[in-house]
């Protein structure tokens, strides 16, 4: 039997490979797997880059290159954040409320098909038992 | 909650940085986690490229890039398949033998502890359907 690594690197793969396959087809065909990491984390009021840091587990030099090449492509914008004028938060432009709408939806796809596959009470566990193990990290 | 795909990220970031600084300590600091879709899927007798590529669903290219670096680092040779003599087989040396033996210890510990956590029946189940929903792709 694999173990988690194994099983999570390899699912990882498949879920990017037709996520953002299904993204392309629908209009964002210049982004690519990587950026799920800053994009998967960012709410639409904006978030700031040492968050999208901590919710991906990526390191802040990471994140920083993923948002530069994410306002360079459209998707985002660094703006001053109201409650800290100090600090910056990283914002969505319209094209990166849409990438975030189709994501929703193309996501919601895919575990509405993987909990038809293994049954939906399985499915429902798993992904509690996954939760559990994955905030143990 | 999240998506499989975040729980995925989370999970597989987590165990890597944990997998691999025990690595360090055990003495294999030059290895990176990128190296574990190479390492994570090797035979002790040997694996050929492309199965190495279909195993990690990992690029062929970048499959080739990791060998080199493994190679370089003295963890694998390069040799004739002996069922094919076009072919070549990836081969692990007393090195790479010896992370191989490493990492199962460390890993068989990882998910030792994660099952201490959840429970062991629902661990057994959580990999049962993991491999279920990660085969599907």
């Amino acid at each position: 039997m694999p173990d988690v690594g194994v099983l999570s690197a390899h699912l990882l793969s498949g879920f990017q490979k037709e996520l953002f396959s299904r993204l392309a087809e629908a209009g964002h065909d210049q982004l690519r797997p990587r950026h799920g990491a800053v994009m998967a984390h960012i709410a639409t009021g904006g978030t700031r880059a040492s968050e999208l840091s901590e919710r991906s587990g990526q390191h802040k030099q990471v994140v920083g290159t993923l948002i530069d090449e994410l306002e360079h492509l459209g998707y985002v914008t660094r703006r001053p954040d109201p409650a800290d004028r100090r600090a910056k938060l990283v914002v969505p432009t319209d094209l990166g409320r849409d990438q975030m709408a189709q994501a929703k939806r193309i996501v919601a796809d895919i575990e509405h098909r993987l909990a038809e596959l293994v049954g939906r009470e399985r499915f429902a566990e798993f992904k509690a038992v996954f939760e559990e193990v994955a905030r143990s990290y």
